[in-house]
This record gives C-alpha cells, sequence and structure tokens, in this order.
C-alpha cells in the first residue's frame, strides 16, 4: 500500500480468465488511498503497466512507456488467486451486469475488452480511422481479427471483407460483422487471390483500410500491396519476427501509409470499449468459443494451436 | 458542349426534386467528351459547382471555391425540365435501383444525398470525427439534423442524442437512430435543460461532440457550452446571421473546438454515401415525409414553414 | 517520500523565479526512488500537477486532469525556499548551461519555459499547427503573445504579423521575430484596423491562423473573425470570464475552426521546447525585460500591472 | 482555345528550364477565357496535369489523378520553344523579381518550385510533418533531399542530420540548413553506422522523421528502422522498383508509421512555397549548381549521373 494508494486487489473468486494475461473480476480489496473503486466493484485492468513518468508516458503514448511493466509477466499474472493493480490500469465494469445479465458473463465480457482494445487501438487511436462508408479488409479472424471486423463494421465502414482460412472462423467472421469471408486457399484453387477479390469488390479502386491480423505478412502484404486504394491504410496487428519484402513503390503510387500498431492502453481506449458494451452496441463476448476450468488449464493452452474458434478463456 | 465534355444533360421527365435544388435523374444527353457517364444513366449532382482553378480549389477545399457557382441559384436550377451539369459535379447512382426497388425510389433516395452530405462533411470530413464509442449529441431533427443523427449512429456513437420540439420530428429522430429525443420546452417545464440532461447521461462528463443544426445559436449555444466534454467538437450547421455570445474560457477549460461547416462537396463524400445507401447501411429516404407533383411545388414550400416532418420533395 | 519515489526537491538558492510560478534550479535532495535525476541537476517543473489516474489522463489530456494540483496555488508556491515537485513534472536542463553561459542564466531560461509551453499548446499540440509558408497572426505581446511569435517564426510561418499597443513590447515583438508590429490605436487614427491590414497583406485572402493573447476577446475576436482565411485557424490563449459575441457563419463560409487552448503540459511540450533552447534554435531568455531580488518581489508584481515590457523575473 | 479558356502560353525566350520538365518563364499568350494571368506575367507550371474529375481529384488527391498528364511525358516537353498549359497548372512568381533581383534569377527560383514540391508535399501534406522540435534525417542530398533539409530546417527541427556520400553534396546540405552531414562510407570505416550516430545523437531516442531521398532502401531503410523514435514517421520520397525488406515489428514496437509519398501538386503547395521564396524565408535557388545553354542540353544531362552537385539547369 503505498501513500498514493493506487494499489486495489480484485478478487478472482469469479474472475474468469482468457489464456495469456486478459481478466476480469470483483474487487477483493483496495489500498487505504483508492479513490475510484470500493469492495465489490466489477473491473477489468490493462494489462500494460506503463510508469506515468518516463518521457514517452509524459507524452501520452502508454503503449510504448520505457519502464513498461507486464501484468502475468514480469508481475504475479492473471491465474494467481488475487492481482494487486494499480488504480490507473484499471477499469469499471459495473455496468456490465445489467447489459449482460449475471456477474459472470459481465466477467466474461470484461475479459474481452483487452483483445479488442489492441483492434481499436491499431483502428482507430493509432491509425485515425476510416471514413464512414470505406471498403475495410481484415486478414485473419483470430480474437484481434473478429475485434478488428466487429469495430469496422460498427464504426461505419459500407463493405467488411475478411480473409481466414479457418471454418470455424470464418463463421465467426460472419457473425461478428464481416460482409463476405474468403478462404485464401479456396480462392487459390478458383485460380484467383486475395488482392484480386478486394479489386473486384472495389470496382478496381482498392480497399481504403487493410488490418493485418494473421502474423503472416510474408504472405499477406503483397496481398494487401497489390490491393491498396489512394490514400488508404495499412494496420499491422499481427506478430511477427524477422523482415517483409515490402514494395515501397505502390504506397509512393497511391499516396499510402501503414501504421505499426501494439497495445491497448492509452486514449480512454478501454473507456469507449467499455461505453460500447454497456449500451449495447458492441457484443465482444460472442467471440468466446470456449471456457475451461482452472485445473483444466493446460487443455485450455493447447486448444490455442490449432488456430481454430475463437477466444478461449479459463475460468476460476 | 465544351472541349472538355463536362456536360451532361439529365432528363428531368422522372426526376424526383427535393425542394430547392437537390435532385436525382436519369441522363438525356451527354456532351462530345463526357467520359464517365452515358445515356440513361441515373445520376444525382452536387449544387455547389466549384470552378477547379482558383486558389482554394487547387487546395481541394471546393466547399470554399471563389467562383463558386451554384444550382438553382445561378444557373438554371432544379425545377427546370432538364439541366446541364458538368460531369465533374455529378454522380452515378445505377447501384441504388437493386437497393431501393424501382427508378423512382433510386431517384428519391438519390435526391436526399446533398442534405445527408452537409451533415457528412460537417461531422466527419471538415471536423475529423468522433471515436467509435464517443457520445454525439444532435440539436435539431430537420432534414440536416435527421441525416447528424443517422450518421453519427452509422458511426459507432455509442449514445445519440437528440433534441427537438416538434413531435413528428420526435419520431423521425428515434427512426433516424437517435437513442433518446427530448423536447426543450417539456424539459424547461420539468426544470431541467438540454446540458443537464446531456450531464447525467455522461457522468458528469459531456458529450464529445454537439452538433448544431437548428439555426438558433443563441438558445442552442450556451446549452452546448454547459455539456462540453475534455476535447469536445461542436459541429455549427445550422445557418444565422449575426453574433452569437459565445463562453471561450469554456473551451479552454475543457481543450474543446469548434468547427464551422458549410457545403457537401470535395473529400468523396458523396461517393461515401452512395456507397453507404448501395449497401444498405443506410437508408436516408426515410426521412422523405411528403411528396407533390410539380403543379403543387408551391404547396409543398408551404409546408415547410412549419419546421414539422422529414423532407419534402416535387416530382416531376 | 513515497514508494513510488517521485519527489525530488529543488534548491532554491540559486533560483530565478518568475513572478508568478514558474521557476527553475538546481536539485536538493531527491526521495529514495527517484531514477531520473540527481543532487545538482538543473531544473525546471511544470506547473500543472496531472494525478496520471483520472480518465483524462489516461487519454493523455493531462492539462484537463481532473484532479489537478498547481504549485504555487494548492502546494507551496514557487518563492519558498524549496519546493518538492513529483518526478514526472520535472525537466532536466543541464544541457542549458553550455548554451547560456552560467547556471544563473540557464536558470533564468528555464524559467521561461512554462509560458513558452502554453504558446507551444496552443499553437502546436492543441491546434495542430499551420503549413510552412502559412500567415500567422498574434494578438498582444505579452509574455504568451511573445512566445507565439518567436514559435510562429521558428516554425516556417512566411508572414508573422503582430498586434500590440505598448512600444516596449512592439519593440520586443520584433525582436521575437514578428515581421511587422502595429498598434490598434494608431491603425483607428489612420482610419483602418487590424483585419484591413491583415487582408491588405495577404491579397484579401485573409490569415491562416490568428493566436489571441490579449485577454481582450470582444475587441479583438471581431477583429480576427474578418480576416478569416479558407480553412483557418483560431487559437484562443487569452483569459477572460463572459462571453464573447462571435459570427458563427463566417465560420462556415471560411470553413475554419476555433481552438480553446490551456496549460502547458504533456504531448512533449517542455521536452521539445528544451530541444529547441539547448540547441540555440530558440532564445526565450530575451524576452526577460526585468529582474527582482526576493526582498522587492512587491515591486516585481506592481511592474506587471501596466502591462509594458517582457516577462519579470524575482531572483532569490 | 477553350471554352473554360484554361490554356496559357508561357513564352520561352527568357526561360530556364530545369533538366527534365520542370521550368519557369513569361507568358506569351493567353487564352480567351483565361482570369488569372496576363501577358508578361512570370510563371511556373506544375508538371503533374490532373484532370479535375475524376473520383481521386474530386477528393482533393490530385497527386493521385486517374487521368494524369505530365508536361514534358505525354504533351510538348519543357525544351519545347512554346509550351501551353491549362491555366489550373500554373503559379504566378512576379514576386520573385523584387527578391531575386532580376527576372533571368527569378526564373531560376521558379524553376526550383517543383523539386522542393517534391520535398513538401512529403513531409507535411502528405505526412503531417513534425512538431517543432523535433529531430528530422534526411538521407541522400540531391535536389529532393536538400530540398528536404531546407524545409527540416526552416519548420523548426532542432537537429537536421543529414548522410551523404557526394562531398560537394554535403557541402550543399550544409549550406541549405544540415546541422551535421556525415558519409555513410566514412562512418563504415570508423567502425560505426548512421543509426548509431542518430541514436548517439538523440540520447537513445531515434529521431522523430526520417526522410529517404537516396532511391536505394535496401541500403537506407534498416538503418532508418533501428534509428526509429517512438511515434516516428518515414516518408519515402525516393524512387526503387522491386522490393524492401522491411522489419514490421519495428513500427509495432515503435508505434511508427510510414507514408508513401509522390508529387507535388494539391493542398497549395506550390502557393507556400511561392509565399516562403517572396518573403525570402527559403532560398532554393542557392541549390543550382550548374547552367547549360540549351545547344549543350545533353552535356546537361550527362552531368547528372555522377549524382554530384545540386540541380543542372538548361537556360533557353
Amino acid at each position: 500500500m503505498d501513500e498514493d494508494g493506487y494499489q486495489i486487489y480484485p478478487s478472482w473468486t469469479k474472475r474468469p480468465v482468457v489464456i495469456g494475461h486478459e481478466f476480469a473480476g470483483k474487487v477483493a480489496a483496495i489500498g487505504a488511498q483508492v479513490t475510484d473503486f470500493k469492495v465489490g466493484d466489477l473491473v477489468t485492468a490493462e494489462q500494460l503497466h506503463w510508469c506515468g513518468k518516463c518521457a514517452i508516458c509524459r507524452k501520452g503514448l502508454y503503449n510504448h512507456c520505457r519502464n513498461m511493466g507486464r501484468l502475468g509477466f514480469v508481475t504475479n499474472g492473471a491465474f494467481a488467486q488475487y492481482v494487486a493493480v494499480k488504480e490507473k490500469h484499471v477499469w469499471n465494469i459495473n455496468g456490465f451486469k445489467e447489459i449482460f445479465g449475471s456477474e459472470d458473463d459481465a466477467c466474461e465480457a470484461g475479459a474481452v475488452i483487452e483483445p479488442t482494445g489492441i483492434a481499436y487501438n491499431g483502428l482507430f487511436s493509432r491509425s485515425g480511422g476510416f471514413m464512414p462508408g470505406a471498403t475495410v479488409v481484415i486478414y485473419g479472424a483470430g480474437p484481434i481479427g473478429l475485434a478488428s471486423i466487429a469495430l469496422a463494421r460498427l464504426a461505419g465502414a459500407s463493405q467488411v471483407i475478411a480473409f481466414e482460412l479457418s471454418p470455424s472462423r470464418q463463421t465467426l467472421a460472419r457473425e461478428m460483422g464481416a460482409d463476405v469471408v474468403y478462404s485464401p486457399e479456396e480462392l487459390a484453387k478458383q485460380g484467383t487471390s486475395p488482392h484480386q477479390v478486394v479489386l473486384d469488390l472495389t470496382a478496381g479502386y482498392g480497399a481504403d483500410m487493410h488490418v493485418e491480423c494473421t502474423g503472416l505478412p510474408k504472405v499477406i502484404l503483397p496481398e494487401i500491396e497489390q490491393a491498396l486504394a489512394v490514400n488508404s491504410k495499412v494496420v499491422n496487428l499481427g506478430r511477427r519476427a524477422g523482415t517483409t519484402p515490402s514494395t515501397l513503390s505502390i504506397y509512393q503510387d497511391t499516396g499510402s501509409q501503414s501504421f505499426g500498431s501494439l497495445g491497448h492502453t492509452g486514449y480512454g481506449t478501454f473507456g469507449y470499449i467499455i461505453k460500447l458494451m454497456s449500451t449495447g452496441r458492441l457484443n465482444m463476448r460472442k467471440m468466446i468459443t470456449a471456457r475451461f476450468p482452472l485445473e483444466r488449464a493446460a487443455e485450455a493452452v493447447t486448444s490455442l494451436a490449432n488456430r481454430e474458434g475463437g477466444k478461449v478463456m479459463v475460468k476460476i
């Protein structure tokens, strides 16, 4: 308990835990100087624990803090019974109870804010969004891709085009708001390709925003680059080490730009998503497709390897 | 017919005409060098006829062209049997036939792009839009206000709050996407006010975007200024001569900004709206509440005076 | 001393103090967990002490923190012998010693970062700056106006036009980079006015950015509004209670915007100014025109009343 | 001569012609409906002749017009005795006579607006510029690189760092405003590299903007990517076919973006540069290092091959 009183201790007894590090739960105890939370509040916490005092944080660019702590990596993680988080990283989701019906379901919804935040940060906070009516293409319909699809639809894209190999994820992509979903493998069998589909669907103009969520840029980036509209944006969310061949002259010819995006914090991102979910505008809980009790957590982790389905939760 | 071949001559035989100057119809003839249209195309035209060569047009700020021509004002207007418009001001709406069912209905839809464009220009092109999840307040639910409501909802506002006196327009506001609609008169009777309602609905934070569509800023601006969120935007669309008292220190205290907006051209505004209407995302035709034949045009004009209902059309 | 170790205690023995609250000095002691400063560092501190945990700070909009502390207002102020400031509000200015020659002069320079930051925040962080080659008009050449002039010149305005009544401040305005400086009173005697001068100097187009630093918007805003270029920006820095009549239709006709701006923190503002002053690009110390010892502080305060000269310092 | 009267015919008798296509001269004749020019005006013309009616031009993104004409490529070029250009592509530079002293020198200055415009478009119109005080790095000091250096300095960079192999261009880079200029070859001999120099000069933070002007991105991009500051911008101006390996994860880790830029038209770019040169703020004529009469034009072209010196002019 420090003099700034930032710590709060969410209770994990009712906490659903998304594989990895996202979570939501009920506050079990609070530090002496905590001002904005009380015991019993439903909360979720950001995973990126920025310091608030380095030169980068002072610019408000919290995702790139020079002294970043990460919940579940450098501190006690999300599978622990209790976790202490500074107040400044915690968000109130009491409003979820009414819309999702039960505390359990509210916590499930709270636990998917973080992956939604990664997409929100990439599409809107970092890249500045798109004009309503634009065409948006999402490559890959894992959790981040699904969130990108839902958000592109929510923010007024006139066409949301998705590419995804897994049939179960294709179905989820449609449920989250994709107008059309294609398998690159199926397209190849038909002698066509993602970029050709995008050009066909846009009268040859190309798409205004491309969101890379596969982590396979060597395959995807050439497709994106052949389907860039004038003044389009590429948002790189998928992670991959090493280099990717990029045709820079295409960005020049089309006057386009590419954004690297990482993280989910700052800009009010969690706050906006909480408002969208509290008002029923956005239901990201739909992307949870499997739930495991803590004793079967290893099984949950294994289930991720096949790149099928949506978000997998471990519930404590 | 000039060597640039810009003129096209839409046929007005099947043309619905919105009171004033917006219209849509079928192309009856084209100039020798017209490249992008053919006889029989369904089209609408922008009303602001920018020159394309002044210093302002060269910046792409067409709404503020120094040599602006206005259809129906300085040239032959929208009630004439044929109108000649340069190709660069005309937009193809052939795609409306499928979604709206008939050429007549397609033309009706085409004729409301212009007022929708005024709202789109104000909210997005000029003011840069809002973050998905933001709270947007629309003051006045005439045609421009109704379009603002529909667009705010479409672009992902989590709350769309409207204020409007007329019961018929209140109903339309709800149909176009407002979550709640209040009459300032009714609020006054209850001892409250628009700004108090906005503060109540936003936990005291205020709204992120305020769109003035009444043309009565002396009444409305003080309400807006008492309900500004930090970093909020005021978009002034309603027209009114003279001065309005403004409390500048509130914009400073909240770090807010105010945008004057006028016009509907440039930025691809018509193009985006056509895509939104062609894909079924946006149905602005719903705001047409009265239709008059040409011989009863005077009656149509009269019907506007009471500030009731939505868009009034004269059909030829 | 808290567990976060944020406090640092600058020594005021060599500290020049600008009237009010800005200051610079040498660190006399540091908290146990301070990581980025050491005893003997030359530093200055921001005056706005944001909490870092409210919803507004989490967006990075520190100037509008909901729990703002202010040095010299709610905590021990700038005339005290020692002041304790959290590390996150403090900036290192060791680099000033080389460029300004002595510790004393370095501290003087450090003490004028804050007013420069108010101008920087208004012109660049809040309003997004102007295109190089733009015409910028500054109304009022007190400390904030002088900083605005210097920054407008620095950032590539092709014309910097200033209006100021006081002859001593007119001279300072020219020294800080104004191309031309006019007295509104003299213009009135000649039968002309500020807006007419701006229109004359811009071939009738008006100016791209207008910075209000007089705190007399009832007089100045009408001048600004008659000289708005298309797509121009008005930056309101001067403070004044009450309402100001504003002609909203002009902002519509010209597609212009108005920004309320307050504060100097966030966005890396202090950091950028420190780099500009360390590299010799910007010398804001030139605007210090009077220095008083602490025992004559009352005299210093009195000297401000006549609105003559630049920045007045009290040195301890 | 068309009914829109757009054509103007500059006289080439006094016209200096930059190798390739940029030029300036005196108007010899005008079309019947030309409104903004008269015989005898000193003018320069943009080289990119956008149509003004395609979907891209209607967005104001003229550099990417779908029907682009290019002076000197698809129409009569810059070495012809007379050239006809539509009024909308021509800019008045009468104001250069006073500042540059003679018509000849004014035309020389006019002829370097185009390459300056390519840099201006990349740094400001396309990429949104940098905060005053930022660190800007220019790779390559040919004409576009030299213009980028001058503009970065003009717009308030606190550090302008240049990399260039040619000694003559290194000298020009310093004259145009670079604070430091390094030869990558010399750095390699010393066991260091461009990115290490940038990190050293920025206390490890990296540079805020990187401008690629060499056309050798395979060599330069890896250097840039190792010296990206958080939230930095890469502006690709140099042209090169084929792919370049890019480490996308670095843009994610630093929250950075990359802009493809091409062209010089739109956004008022020529207008801003003309104002900067007319007011003496910017003297791009300094980068002209060789002048040939028309009969030695072949020699002029040859002189470009060695990548030495600045701009080469052919004078008629």
